[in-house]
């Protein structure tokens, strides 16, 4: 049943969105709408570069290895001197010391000098047996082996690292290695939020009866900060429509995109959608989408700028950032399909799912020997983040599923470790 | 083949090592000795927790909800007054506006409001057709249904987030909830960084010919930071037995445990070993590790603190760390079994093992429909960053595997994203 509105009373065409827009329909209107730009380049120091997104593919000025050099500890030597050597059958061979190898001679080498004038193999050291002036070797070697050629990490003129990718550590070697000391990367994206509701207290002051704590602001910036973004806190604001457009366009001014929580039903206090409307254009671009939880959440766009209008509950607030907010952050890096790691895993037992709605379900995966299970967390409504703490991941049921069979194997995608038993 | 000493001459026995340690045998005979112990916590803002591990259990010293509450917009009922209701056999109740809810009545509930007294249901909007002081109710309810019960996501007394934990954002709100403004977390592990070898130049300083510059510090140093430790450079020495021991003893006196890189072959420059052995007790405790690549790592104690010798290999020294510093700094941080993300893939072709060692395979992991593929990562020796910028993730062979098969199903750990193929 994808449409609740009845017509008998107003409070119920006020509540009931006349229409759920399915996920994928929610996205695209969006998207076409903001058409996200990636943000400017901005220079760092390579020692504050970890986690940062290129904004210029990283070109090699040089090769590297910059000349052939030995991958082992060993013999240099010319390959064709080992032909059917084995260890009944050794070939003798003279140790040099000078600078070039004539047929019949080997030089000692270690792991990552230069190959000697001459050479095109190494032997390693388990391979020989040595005398004084010369070596028997015990094992044949084809040109090339246990060489690294000069150019096989990175060619001179290729890319090393390509713009829009997410900097690891392997990442920050590689570049310090073509001798590069700052990095061009992508601004950081900033992101102001704001809880709205009269029912919220902020964290460190003491709640009133029936009030509880806000944490979906303290949540959700630090889901920006994992992204590689920055947050602008616009605190709580009263169910007020000015309090709250004045909050939101303080935000537009100060960040590349907004993040209000609460006030996005129908209902009587749920004011944000109204406001973000009355703002500016094109106001809301989607209001209700097909998704559990997070049916109640809307997209807007003011001075071409996105703003995400979520839900109070604590768990819906953090799907909506997951399936909307997320991929727009990405974006304005510069970054495509950074998707969380992902397994198969096997459900323990049997959900419902709802028809025509994309489901999120919380899972538990724990590996069992050689076997990855996934244990739905059971729970009440969206309120609840323990079912999050309790979770290491999730699995989408699509629209057109009824529920998820026990045994049946899911792909789940982590947002912690997995947990491994005895 | 583990022993490689040959006794024909002095560089050959002083080359090979007399015996090459398993892996898991040198992990246990070095944390017997360390005896590593957890790090004093710290108490820190919970808007600077992120990432940071939980020094204690963190118990609710109140009910999460702190009293039942619904779980979505409807009204709040008897459920016994719904019985049998339908579509086709609705039930009338009566509106109140009453704090309490007598029999054959209803009041309207908004998620997250607290459940009036005399309820013990809540009716979804969807499921109720609105008059102007009464309500058709069009489904049966349960009681509880649709109520998020006081005490459900955490109970007093009850441990909401336990020690050991690394603080995810859904963590903090969970701590938030609790009206908690502070976390006690464990001190930062500082961990002090060396590079040796007179072939290494500084980055940002032109190399001399045959020099390359030194990335190791930069990548080790990341890869503690990712794991949430703090570093201290102790910078580039020459092949000299006195620098470097100079150098070890400074990163004693400032951190919990050191790491240098290079000079642990047991070749003409290969001093590292030889100057921990000389600085105290007991010094090397593992040198030679039936590991590749990591071949020569040693593991040493010095004034009860640990000390990797790891090789100068680029893939060889992030190998060692992944192995042996990673699981120390993760017990100097309480944390248990975090393990990196993982899945099963199917491998895209044959590759060769090493009997009686453990190899660390670089894969590159790709989703093709509904299907993961590891391609292993072709390289010479373990000098190529390249092969771990290429790849997200790495496959252990077995000590009793000659290798693996092509279409073989193997556990991927991944340090990076998942490709998605069109």
């Amino acid at each position: 049943m994808l449409s609740v509105s009845c017509g008998a009373s107003s409070l119920a065409r006020l509540k009931g969105f006349e229409k759920l827009t399915p996920v994928d329909e929610a996205l695209r209107t969006f998207f076409e709408t903001v058409k996200p730009k990636r943000l400017d380049p901005v220079t760092v120091p390579i020692h504050e570069a970890l986690g940062r997104i290129t904004a210029q593919d990283i070109k090699a000025e040089k090769d590297l290895p910059p000349f052939n050099r030995s991958a082992v500890d060993g013999y240099s030597l010319k390959a064709e001197d080992t032909t059917n050597a084995s260890q009944f059958h050794p070939k003798t061979l003279q140790l040099t010391q000078k600078e070039a190898i004539l047929e019949g001679e080997a030089k000692t080498i270690w792991t990552g000098n230069p190959l000697p004038n001459g050479a095109d193999a190494v032997v390693m050291l388990e391979h020989v047996r040595r005398l004084d002036h010369e070596i028997k070797v015990e094992a044949q070697v084809t040109p090339g082996e246990n060489v690294s050629k000069k150019g096989e990490d990175v060619q001179k003129g290729q890319v090393a690292v390509k713009t829009g990718t997410r900097l690891r550590p392997q990442h920050l070697g590689l570049v310090a290695a073509l001798e590069r000391t700052t990095i061009s990367v992508v601004e950081k994206p900033r992101i102001a939020i704001l809880a709205t509701g009269n029912e919220l207290a902020e964290l460190g002051k003491k709640p009133k009866a029936n009030q509880i704590v806000d944490t979906n602001r303290l949540v959700l910036s630090n889901m920006c900060h994992e992204l590689g973004g920055e947050t602008v806190d616009l605190g709580v604001a009263r169910d007020d429509e000015s309090e709250i457009g004045a909050k939101i366009r303080q935000g537009l001014e100060k960040a590349h995109l907004v993040i209000t929580t609460g006030g996005t039903s129908t209902g009587e206090s749920d004011l944000v959608p109204l406001v973000v409307s009355k703002i500016g254009k094109p106001g809301v671009i989607v209001h209700g989408v097909a998704l559990r939880p997070g049916m109640p959440t809307a997209l807007a766009v003011l001075d071409a700028k996105p703003v995400f209008v979520l839900s109070g509950n604590p768990v819906a607030a953090m799907v909506g950032f997951e399936v909307f907010v997320r991929p727009l952050i990405l974006s304005l890096l510069g970054v495509k399909d950074e998707l969380r790691p992902m397994l198969k895993a096997k459900l323990t037992r049997r959900v419902a799912g709802a028809l025509g709605r994309r489901v999120f379900l919380r899972v538990l995966v724990s590996r069992k020997g050689d076997e990855f299970l996934a244990e739905p967390i059971r729970v009440t409504g969206s309120g609840m983040l323990s079912s999050m703490t309790r979770a290491n991941g999730y699995v989408v049921i699509p629209e057109n599923r009824e529920g998820l069979e026990e045994g049946e194997m899911v792909l789940v995608s982590l947002f912690d470790n997995v947990k491994v038993e005895a």
